[in-house]
């Protein structure tokens, strides 16, 4: 093992170790916890931070350069050590220290619904991440540094154009709908016992290929998937009894993100290629948006698929005879892909929500450019909430204060759940192209032969490659909607029984 | 915060992260996760170790007791580093090696019943821990240099004369108890569900005092008790669902553990007072012993006495009215506190589990002292079994095969039972005599008296002194058997009607 490898191996099985820290944090902590661990979890974070940093480390990586020039783990972590390094360390201990403050005024501001409140801390927040941004460095847009951290390679002059081509397709498409009678949902309103939901859940997470021996699943408030290597990959979700799609589909979605980390291939653990340097954490896909497009394209693409329902209503009916008396397949299926315009991201269907990450994506870009000031934030939100979902914003609460994203500084990071809906249709198409019978397939409960097709074109290759080369590998193309758009005119015009639409 | 503080602080992070790392391999880990798990901790394992040894720290210590000579933290910490740094690195390299290997040849000699197949592992461990007793240095014995790992300041000049007072009084007592009628015990066997006896337990370690905001009771193969700071200590059970003492007695013994642990002082959080340097553990308690002390008061000396059943004894039939139907408070308190000879120690009553100890320290020692050959040491083991126990030794799977300890190099932690058995006497006498009402309490349910007094007396000193000084603080003497000689012979005189022992 050279010094490189064994080097990088003791960083990831750091980074590993925060993950569990994390994960225990967030699922298991006694309440009393929270002040001791997060003291050590800062110790572990500084000690991986020394280590990635440290001239040991770098001389590692060039030695290991000098022996394969294209060595990829050796180049992006000369790459991520080199911007770590640009940035001032006083800067570093300023946003943390901004960090935790704002976001326990974001809080309060929001339960009380009192933007004035957060603004200063905003504004703070702001400025800080312009100064990180201008010192991790950039070539047209300063968001473009901070878009880098989520998703390598994307740029601002890339990303708005695609979102308004996103925006002029869906606008109309939703105003369509809303001019279509409402399908029938009351039946998920009923109560769903906890258990029952979640032995259900597990079953179709274990039918996707969800390995429970390297995973579980377990309830937190928001849930998430995190790994501790490809060996340990945890997912979560949130009971709702009264309402069923909550935590069945959030299963699913977390089980996509889940099969990415469980598929990458065994040699790359413990290396710089299951490693988010950057952002100094284990995990093993390629970029945010990649990994959003797996959860996306296992819950939404095949799990609220007709086939789908077809293929698994009357197993869920049975589980809850009463709760599903008297509902078709077809009503089910209509129900959890019903489109609604709502005020609340974290609530919005299929359809909608790329428009609430739109809004975002400008406006976040904007602050950061010093193009629009947090003062004038508030109305900007709400105009475009008007203009786009046709909707008044009632409060800040419901408004700009919905997200904890902002008060935590993670700018940039919005664009990637719109990407990963756009990169799933893709790499949906290109799987679709290489199986011809993947419909059939899919239609009878194989889902192996899917799952294999993504593990062998992305999977597999952790964070070998930017999320731009895996796509040009995988489909021939770079970022493109058309796949997405034509997915969505089609699923929505079939059922709203729309006449067809561009 | 001093250097010596803050790199404390650190260090004792590192060690509850080891602590969290750990609890998760042992409760919640799926079996995939075990092998990249042992790559962490070996990883977090190396990076404390290198900072508890670093120049950086010595020399913040060394600044710490030019301020203060009198530091506490800052003297145990250069005795401890001073022993390690005398151990060569290839020892403990040579060590950790033979560990693993040697508990999966035990396993497998164990399942086998072939003791020749571990014979020349032992030989290995046996000459390798007698190579680190004399790399720490000791006065007297070797073993006294192992003893202090488990219990600092403990000699084998205190311990076997002291081992062989208490065999010269349990042989003879169990010799009476053996002519007696047997308790009635059926009802022990019968159905009793998990969730149930979680909940009984639960209730009790809360009435004791354990504090679910700052703990939680999971299930493990093995029960144990483990913390990451006072405000979060974790403990485990292992059911049984047709025997209920296991469960129940076992949660009431690791809440004991528990409560040492949570009411360790908060100012000595994060600092080498919480901190086992030696062990390189996290843990607030003294010493084994004296933890030992906690867990065995609370689970035998109060868990196992006739008031603590008058009391709880209803609400348990209440719980399982079936399985208790006739059976009466009295009954009940006699059944679980049988006495009966066994070969096997993790099964013993609390009179005969000593008889087990005495004969492991006493063919450790030898072994450690090269007086006992490993080939000789099931003969040496069966006649002990024979002359204490009654019992014949029906084959090394049930003999000296049984423990695990010895594959892993734990020579010298066995003593730590029985001189937790020893102490426990010790501070309840003492605790006794400072509380007049300390009977009519525990009888009425206040356990509140009983746990302040050993707060303020033991738990919040953490390991601020050595087990001795701890001793004689608390209870004005030193080691001394005759309180717990004198609870036994009361107590079993009294359950099986003996004429008055001594």
């Amino acid at each position: 093992m050279s010094e490189f490898a064994r080097l990088s191996a003791e960083i990831n099985d750091l980074l590993c170790i925060l993950n569990v820290l994390n994960w225990d944090a967030r699922t298991q902590m006694p309440p009393g916890g929270s002040v001791t661990r997060a003291q050590q979890s800062a110790t572990l974070t500084g000690v991986a931070q020394e280590k990635l940093l440290s001239p040991a480390f770098e001389q590692a990586v060039r030695a290991a350069l000098d022996a394969d020039p294209n060595d990829r783990a050796a180049q992006q972590t000369l790459e991520a050590t080199s911007a770590l390094k640009r940035v001032p360390e006083t800067l570093t201990r300023e946003l943390a220290a901004l960090k935790g403050e704002a976001q326990d005024v974001w809080a309060e501001a929001k339960a009380a619904n009192d933007f004035p409140r957060f603004a200063p801390y905003l504004e703070r927040m702001v400025h800080l991440s312009r100064d990180l941004a201008d010192a991790l460095g950039y070539q047209d847009h300063p968001y473009d540094a901070l878009l880098n951290l989520y998703e390598p390679g994307l740029t601002t002059a890339t990303l708005l154009p695609l979102l308004q081509r996103l925006r002029e397709h869906h606008v109309p498409l939703l105003q369509a709908i809303m001019r279509q009678p409402e399908p029938r949902t009351d039946f998920l309103d009923r109560h769903y016992p906890a258990a029952e939901q979640r032995a259900f859940s597990l079953r179709l997470a274990q039918a996707f290929g969800y390995d429970l021996t390297r995973g579980r699943l377990d309830a937190s408030a928001h849930p998430f998937e995190i790994s501790f290597t490809r060996q340990d990959v945890r997912i979560t979700t949130r009971y709702q009894e009264t309402f069923l799609p909550g935590a069945l589909f959030g299963t699913l979605h977390e089980t996509g993100h889940a099969l990415y980390e469980q598929g990458v291939a065994p040699e790359l653990s413990r290396t710089v290629l299951a490693s988010d340097l950057l952002g100094l954490y284990a995990v093993g896909g390629a970029s945010f948006g990649t990994h959003e497009s797996q959860s996306r394209l296992w819950e939404n693409r095949v799990g609220r698929s007709r086939a789908f329902w077809d293929l698994h209503f009357p197993a869920l009916q049975q589980q809850f005879p009463e709760q599903l008396q008297g509902v078709s397949a077809a009503e089910f299926h209509r129900a959890v892909n019903r489109v609604r315009p709502s005020l609340i991201r974290v609530e919005a269907d299929e359809l909608t929500y790329d428009l609430h990450i739109m809004l975002r994506v400008e406006l976040e870009s904007r602050l950061i450019a010093g193009e629009l000031s947090v003062q004038d934030l508030p109305a900007a939100w709400n105009a475009r909430v008007k203009a786009d979902l046709g909707l008044d914003v009632p409060d800040d609460a419901r408004g700009v204060l919905q997200d904890i994203h902002w008060s935590t500084g993670y700018f940039g990071s919005f664009p990637t759940y719109t990407v990963g809906n756009v990169m799933a249709a893709q790499f949906y198409r290109a799987a679709q192209a290489a199986l011809p019978q993947l419909d059939a397939q899919l239609a009878s409960g194989d889902y192996t032969p899917l799952r294999e097709w993504l593990t062998q074109h992305i999977y597999r290759h952790g964070r070998t490659y930017t999320p731009h080369e895996l796509l040009e590998r995988a489909t021939g193309s770079g970022l493109d909607p058309q796949p997405y758009l034509d997915y969505l005119s089609e699923k929505f015009t079939g059922l709203y029984a729309l006449e067809a639409h561009a």
